[in-house]
């Protein structure tokens, strides 16, 4: 029985029904942020987003029903089973920011289309390998931001306030945001020394950010690279060095 | 009578010809745009300009005629009907935008200049590879479009008023044009928790163009790379395995 | 005596002890920038701070005796020596500001956690490669603020007024932030030519720094390249010459 | 005479001490800039300058003695021709703002430091395998100033009013200079349409820059690569392949 329904799960057909499901669910979403037509048909579409939800939460529990535990084994599975989730909190009161959030059950084509699960699959196998920069770039972003609020704060409360509120600030230097005429040139007006921080920081996070773009690209380079040239090569040095050996025994049994 | 006009049209002169049509056109479009230039002589400028379309028109119908529907089968033919096609449409009334368009035909330069076209043949080139990451943007800026109209149609609606509002606004925020000082720090304002939805949305996406980029410098070094050295590779391993076969053979014969 | 305290500083529990209070300091100077929690609780605070840079002082001090002078041989240790005497600094008067860089101590876990240390080791052997187009952007730097200090100082004091003030602002206008909007338009409003060394300021130094990424990511490949295929290659070309040889001595032997 | 004068210019002592008029020179013109100096030590300043002009002078005569004709041979010769050159012409009424690119006669430093000689060579031998993608995005930049101005020049003179307004705003749009809050956006309160035209400028300007980007580091990578790795694999395929006709004659001899 578990297994006929796995199977079912696993046929194309039902993989396509799925997603169409979500490209129409893509619509229904979208036409319920246009205020004339949730005005003309606002139950209508109110209805066919529940029976859009009500099909992925089907489909959840007879997966789930289906592969039993071994369902959270599969990171996407996670995956599904949180996006889905999140459309079906009560949202009321304080939790009614979640009601936007709903539309991330669309994150589900993802899951559903192996090519941009591939995509992403690749995305987050990167982040492993780039986790001591980003280790490094905290380190200098907290201990940056404490300067700054100390330096700062009695001076330029909205934008160096409090810790956060630092942060915040940084983060947009960081990105060259209205970093010199919105912040710095200001600040200047009050400390004409703060180039001295500010200059050295743009300077060190913006190479950590560079480092962080060239490590992923030697990664990928040498992905690529040990993909490719590795197979044909190998068949060649396997070839040459059988052949030597041929030879040699050949020469050693007639001695 | 069809392969006589086919080589005449393949001549290098009739194609420096055309060449130079199209680059005294451009200067003509381009005195166009100047007022007092058009006081004095905006007759015959606009009869040169006639004159160049008309050329344009006269080759690709003699074209048409030497190849008949093979015409169809080079992109590039397509490209020049299409961009000469966008002049010859009347441009009156809600149409009248066309007019500004017809300097398109300038493009045929890139059609005619071998250069140029390889230029654009490697940048089309080189879509294909990235459609993957295309398709995962576009998906993240469906879901945060939804979003952001959700949660700030009601505040901001001149920046997250409508779907197509909240794309444009997303757009710029990925190029981190004003996001903060002129986006999110008034957003702030008013949903003082608006940076979890922004900040997250900047790195993921800046994080999708980096990988877009990666990819595109990885496919070139690759093509680069099986271009230049397997030549000499090649060659180099044909004789090594030639030279270690006519050796095993040799030893071969005598015993 | 020197031996034993210098293998107990080796031990890990020590560094993980040490390492446990550069991470409570951290949580204790982050607090210290809240006014509230000041307000409940500033003494307490401030005592703890001051412990932490006891243990810090007393750490560096017996590691000092420990090891004599080969203390100074490594840079890690005269960084650990820098970061926690600016803390001792006395910061009263004119120099009131060293209070805010005595969180500066907190740079410390960066030579106490290895991970952070390798990506530091990394960052900085990639500096002396790029010196000479760092002196090229220099001479270029100073040629630009002098020009503009030349022409602009009258007009735009704020901007152009003295050679520093030219070079914070040619130093924006690399970055691309409001060069325009910000600077160049309202230039050009007094010297409409403006552009004329503007421009080609902006694509030279964008060129430089581009280079200087371009010149980053080749190094970082050949590093990695270095260390990765050569050692296969290595053991098989070895191999090869070294049968290759012994055919050839046996076909010696025997004629 | 002529030749033992070229070996005096060639010598590492001659070298050294224009290198050292030269940054001597720098900091006259940097003091230049400085009014309290100026009105101090005014005279004295100018009168060092015009001693360094003049020595500048001397050296590139006998250089132009000592070389004949060959000197014009050398593009760097003619480049400290030209900027030196530009510090004789009398600058006055309109050309008076040739007295601030005197200071370019700093560049001679360039010219005379080996490293930096070699970085500014390896930017210009870059810049032939980018012509292609510079004129194309040059052809890009002619055709869209010239639809900017037909479609906004009337509403929007300041911008896009002549053609050189609409490629100085386009040039700023492409760097991503307030692209949208100082120019799309108030461009499409009157033209709600307008990003239709800017959006695909810049994704199209952005690819063409990302491509420049990608073959300068494909090139790169390509040189190191050839330099590095070809001569120890070209001295083992040579002797692999010695070898082996060295073995296949031993045989041949033998039958």
């Amino acid at each position: 029985m578990r297994q006929t329904i796995g199977q079912f799960l696993d046929r194309p057909a039902t993989r396509y029904t799925i997603m169409g499901v979500i490209l129409f669910n893509a619509v229904i979403l979208g036409l319920e942020t246009s205020k004339p037509v949730m005005a003309r048909a606002g139950g209508l579409i109110t209805a066919l987003d529940t029976a859009c939800l009500a099909i992925f939460v089907a489909e959840l529990l007879v997966k789930l029903y289906a592969r039993g535990l071994r369902f959270f084994r599969d990171a996407w599975n996670i995956f599904d089973f949180l996006v889905v989730g999140i459309a079906l909190v009560p949202a009321t009161g304080a939790l009614s920011v979640l009601r936007a959030l709903r539309i991330l059950r669309l994150l589900r084509v993802i899951s559903v289309a192996p090519t941009l699960r591939r995509v992403v699959e690749g995305f987050v196998s990167a982040l492993p390998g780039m986790a001591s920069v980003f280790l490094l770039m905290g380190v200098i972003f907290y201990i940056a931001a404490v300067i700054a609020t100390k330096l700062f704060a009695a001076t330029f409360p909205e934008w160096f306030g409090t810790l956060g509120a630092s942060l915040y600030s940084l983060f947009q230097i960081m990105t060259l945001e209205s970093w010199s005429m919105g912040i710095v040139r200001p600040v200047m007006e009050v400390h004409s020394e703060a180039w001295i921080f500010f200059v050295p920081f743009i300077l060190i996070t913006t190479f950590a950010v560079v480092n962080l773009v060239v490590g992923l690209i030697v990664n990928s380079m040498q992905d690529a690279h040990a993909e490719e040239s590795n197979a044909a090569t190998d068949t060649y040095r396997d070839e040459v060095l059988n052949r030597l050996r041929a030879i040699e025994k050949q020469l050693e049994n007639r001695s």
